[in-house]
């Protein structure tokens, strides 16, 4: 399978590294308006060919079977149309776009295109995700009724004034950026239920403060906008009758960094968590566990899963189709 | 102060032996229906007389002061009435009341007799609440953006049929029973402030089910009701900006029975939590913390603070007041 | 039911307390030879009546059920037998005998009586055991292909010279006073399989020293014999193919108290036991644990089960069949 | 010391790494039939010369001194007794042969020839036996009276259906493979005591169950033989009085991988272990112990011995003889 | 053997246990000018005689053989002295007097008298220092080079104004109060060195602050006086070369309330040590420990002693003397 | 700016990488007299030129700015005093010097060139110490009454017979070696009060005992002199009132590596601390922590300080500055 991917940014190498240790996978080029690092990015990462579009790599590579976008968000609805409509299937970065319509377009370009739109949903693949999606599927849990979607940061503010801040090129602060839990509650949920009534908060502390930045994204020059949220809470009920309790932030006077889901089902609860030794940590510093809150001939037990641990780029070894609701293509 | 106490079950015992230790407290009598229960009531706490009815006390004693009324919660609501009608301070177990309108009339009668109208709310008097109530009261911790109120039991219903598990007496389940994390966070947040938004699920599961019985509440003849929910989670925004997620469950698939406010704020955070060794535990079980979450100097800190080791009977040492926003007398 | 105790030595304390606290049962005398010690006991327990020999206590209860036997092992026997053969049923406690020719002297008796012959097994009612018990019999376990019996204490002889250590008396050191691992193992691996081979090895150091003295047995008058082993390992194998490995120790250099049996099966592992904080620790000091090791979709699974604290007592509030195999009645 | 490899699998590379790292050792070439791996091998670790035999490098190689020996257990003893025969001094990797007939052949092969010919129990030089065999040595243990020779995996199955699994190849599962413990107990309990009964069972759960597969070797084609136990229990006694307790297992359904031994001394007892963090995991992930358990002034005491990290060449800094009994040169 | 109790204030009451336990002492009276209380000491602890004085006592008892004196610092040396001239054995609670002359005299008078004069120095005789002495005295720490004597609170000033804080009655603050591990140090270097130089801060802050004060003294009035140190630093250089530094605090702000000596010898080091739960804490809150540190066969080695839990009042039940260095009598 | 590296032992490694990091330094040469070895520094670390002295350096490179010397202890006063009147700025690694004479000159050299002159205290720079420096400025500590200076090593002399161990080369053992702890210690202090009084003792063990060296450091050829302490214990007594307690050993028999300051001010107290997982281990072993004791509304209160991990090269990205007291150019 010949792929090609868009954008040279950070996550990409993620993206080089995953293609590279996939079986069946080439990487044929990687395109970015910016030569100087795209040609960075193609010595490093062994890549043969650089262009300026996505347009200009199909024209090169007319057997282009699939791309991988890797932009800001606000050229993830754009490019995946734009390949879609070019007949390539499309691995686009999470989140999927910077509201609903862009995603109802998106949506509706892959059913017509008939070709495959997938989003990076990467821990759905991590292995405590997918040791709890076992016992969901075979029935274990019974109905999930309540669940918590929980990344909160204490102190990981992605920089000030750059693309992460920006609501007209993210689309929004963590919601946007830490959106993984949100999806693997609702994954878990059976399906993405359907929403019926939602109630939120979002809050702006801490915003330019410094002591609040995170490892990652530079501290920019400042001029750049910063008018995203940096917390909020919220709770949606579903006419299903579940409902599902939503914690992000990037900065917020939390204990420390927190990924994790947990629900409440009609036959087990679980959780799957990873807690970071410090903000925004490397994988390496966290602590990963998966439980499940069992009741059994009479009496309560907590079953303790042993998994690998996660590889960020273990979602590119795929073994199981991560696409929204509906299948799409 | 003359001090007569309603109602001569479980929690009785607390009263009696929490007045026995406060300076100046003389409990004169007890009044129940049930002559034989009052009767034991008495003799096991060196109480001198026994009666049918807080009338009946109240003839007897005319120099009576003040009444703990100690009773199921459908008869909190009129006996307060009366016994402010009859010119008497009260001191009215959790939870005020069965729902708002009943409430409201308690509200005016304590208005119009201008005597003190006060609620069983100890787990203000924590120590871990009170030491956190004074940095909130220095202003240490800003506004209160966020807070989480959560008293959750994994296997903790109070018996099946009981007065506990039916509506008409109790008002409720686990909201209300369990409803002290509730007001704890509405008093940190700043007085109750007003509600603007509410939404809720309850949860009805493993209600009648043995493995989820608690240590206390008998299993009861099983004739009685049980028309209560067992879980419930629910959001709430207030006109100031600020919002609350509210967690409550006698049995639920939890990892354990957990009791704690948390709360994000524009300058500190913080969590006051009681963890249990086993549900429905006793004290001595209990792991207790206090943690402030601040950032000093460009660094984030955690405050551990020590306090002494919580007893129930304590609340009745007061040192503060603890009555609902208004002062109410 | 009509009971008398036989024995008041320091074991018959918990009897006495077990059956105050069963329903439907009544002790209505104690029997013993050294009449001061059975007065002093009949008066600490409020039994009413003492006699000095068993026969004694019948002729003057003819409508006695049962006797409970509390005296050193060399009596077991003897006084199991003239029990069930005056027609009472009999609660015997640990070990059953000083040897199998004894064991099956007191089984023929019980059979020929009719009557019912229990044995002091009271850790097959650990809620450990009981929950471990649960799985087993629910076929999630499979076939228990070998297990581990282990009761070892390092420094736990109980004092030296008394009945104890004298092999007329106890009929053997530790294997015959701590085996209820053994019992417990062989009544998890389904109903006393029937061996086939057995390899055993004893040792008898450290006897007469002070150093390895446990908390309780007196140190005696040095007079008494001291000619039981110290520490037994052994393994067995069984028709069945099945195997289990022994250890007994009063004094041995082990790292600290054990009491488990742990057991791998073709479907699932699993392990109960208690960590004694100091050797002979009374129950408050100790750690236990129930633990199942499965594989579930794919994943290994360790399954911790929540249960109560053991009360050395609540034998007696049996609410299964405890006796050997056979049924024997 | 001019020495050769024969067999370029991957034991290989720690026997290169350790030549190149112990002084006075030059590796002068690199045997195996497959041409193919032996110079890929030979490139990797900067050895000059490859050759199919041992033969053929003896011939080139006139002034060899040693082999070491890294092939499938069924040609250990035929190529020890040929090198032998050569007059090389042999390193031989563990275990020594399939069975004790092929092991008889290579003592006396060694006898005959007066070279050297010492095995790959390496784990006798991991720091924490080392510092065991000091204190043994010493005389600080007394006689050991018993001991627990454990290595057991719970889900560390080496493939399925290569040479591991393979009877005629390996001579047998994790008692052929996991055997050091064994060798371990056996050189503690002072040099190799002449065995009296032995008995054992072993199952063969589990074979062919991906579940139960370990990280190193691979699938195979599922065409080899897969013929040898994945579990063993087993008792020694020997004509010293002294007894051994043995488990080994790839797979069982056991907590966690353990390598352990543990014994019982008549004045100390002792335990070397290694608990790894996952079922065949790397020297990183493991937690190493080495505690002797002494009665000191009449009180017991534990004597934890800090040592240095294991690390798997370490082996070829031998500083100390490691053959089998009798010494054989 | 026949004792009175001089003094009727709160340790006495451990005074009056520890006799009654150890065999053959029978406390025949207690002496204390306050009628009232030394009434109500009596009742409680089944005392059959009061006086007002310890002359009146030994009149009334002429076979009276020794006193225990249990009242504040300023008396003990008088006390003492009359005593002994009475030709009493005295047990005189720590510290022995509240300077070096007075000291002096009731050494003198011991001398003189022929009678055993000994101190409560009840940390001798916790099972960690019994331990530790005994590895002393075996010479299995060589010299002891250079020790720390530890005994610091956080909060832990006993009242304000009572006669803890009054230095004409106690002679000084924590450094008089919590001198054992002073004590203890000296003993473990080899029974008491000669000092050759002494270097001491002594500190006063936070005298009168309640956030300070620890769980006994009372408040006291205020009135009395406070001008004793709140904490202290200092070294101490013998004449033998040996070194030891001191730390005592009521109120200093450190981690939390240690007591301990560690020692580095030319053999061995070591480490006695009580930590407490909350300052001034009762004993079931400690955790206590006994380590020696030592080089076995080139290795470091650490020896963790198992010893039983300390009990206050076990110093009664002595099994070595405990007198000062000259034996005294 | 320029600067040259004085020295091509351990040490300038870390040196040369600092400069590497820091914006704006510019490594021009490497001096050293053994050619051997500066060439492969500078071959390692990429640096153009190598010199045999300073002097050649400051010959070929007129415009140098600084120069870091990193020699042993004989040579920092000499060669800092010809850099400063050469015109040089100099970083001198750790100790000053040899002795108060040493420093004394180079000081007045110091003031002598108006260049300035740094050492290399970089545990000033390990966050915890930035941390705690934060507070103290802030006057959040109050006047620190006492402090305790440590850095203890077990096991851990560097080397017998090379400069660390001749007084002649390095001016002391451990108190020399090991003296971050004094320095941050009189830092927090307030700038290196004035001392009153002094006292001290030394200890000369396990010099020459292989059980007691540390990682680094080789053992030399034993031709050399150790004549240096391996153990300080010592006292300071300050003009201003305040005191301060000092611990330094190579070998003593102490639990472990420990590295840190605590101190005890009028308002509040701290700790920061390093503990080593192994004696002289890397920094991936150790355990770091800051933390202030303080009494918060009538509450003790620790406030855990989170930061980052130090690394050693950091002390060249240095944000402040870190000379001795008085400015010095």
């Amino acid at each position: 399978m010949r792929i090609g991917i868009i954008g040279a940014g950070g996550m990409a190498a993620y993206h080089a590294k995953g293609f590279s240790l996939a079986g069946g996978a080439e990487v044929v080029g990687i395109a970015d308006p910016n030569v100087q690092r795209s040609e960075a990015f193609a010595a490093m990462h062994g890549i043969a060919a650089t262009y300026r579009t996505m347009k200009e790599m199909k024209t090169q590579h007319p057997d282009l079977d699939a791309v991988s976008i890797v932009t800001p968000n606000k050229f993830h609805a754009p490019l995946t149309i734009e390949a879609l409509q070019m007949g390539l299937h499309v691995y686009c970065e999470k989140p999927p776009a910077r509201n609903a319509s862009e995603m109802q377009a998106m949506y509706d370009a892959a059913k017509r295109s008939g070709k495959l739109l997938m989003f990076g949903f990467n821990n759905r693949l991590r292995p405590e995700s997918k040791a709890m999606a076992s016992y969901i599927r075979q029935g274990e849990v019974g109905t999930i009724n309540s669940a918590q979607a929980t990344w909160i940061r204490r102190a990981g503010i992605p920089g000030f004034g750059g693309w992460f801040t920006d609501k007209e090129l993210s689309g929004g602060g963590p919601v946007i950026d830490l959106l993984h839990m949100i999806d693997l509650a609702l994954y878990f949920m059976g399906g993405y239920p359907e929403p019926k009534c939602v109630l939120a908060s979002t809050f702006h502390d801490f915003m330019g403060n410094a002591s609040f930045k995170g490892p990652w994204g530079g501290i920019a020059d400042g001029k750049g906008k910063m008018d995203v949220e940096t917390a909020c809470h919220a709770m949606v009920t579903f006419k299903s009758g579940q409902c599902l309790t939503i914690r992000n932030s990037w900065a917020e006077m939390n204990e420390r960094e927190v990924v994790s889901v947990t629900f409440q089902g009609t036959k087990a609860g679980g959780k799957v968590e990873r807690l970071f030794g410090i903000d925004g940590g490397v994988d390496e510093t966290s602590v990963d566990s998966a439980v499940l809150y069992t009741e059994e001939y009479g009496r309560q037990v907590n079953r303790n899963i042993i998994t690998e641990k996660m590889r960020r780029w273990s979602n590119f070894q795929c073994d199981e189709f991560c696409a929204m609701p509906g299948g799409w293509h």
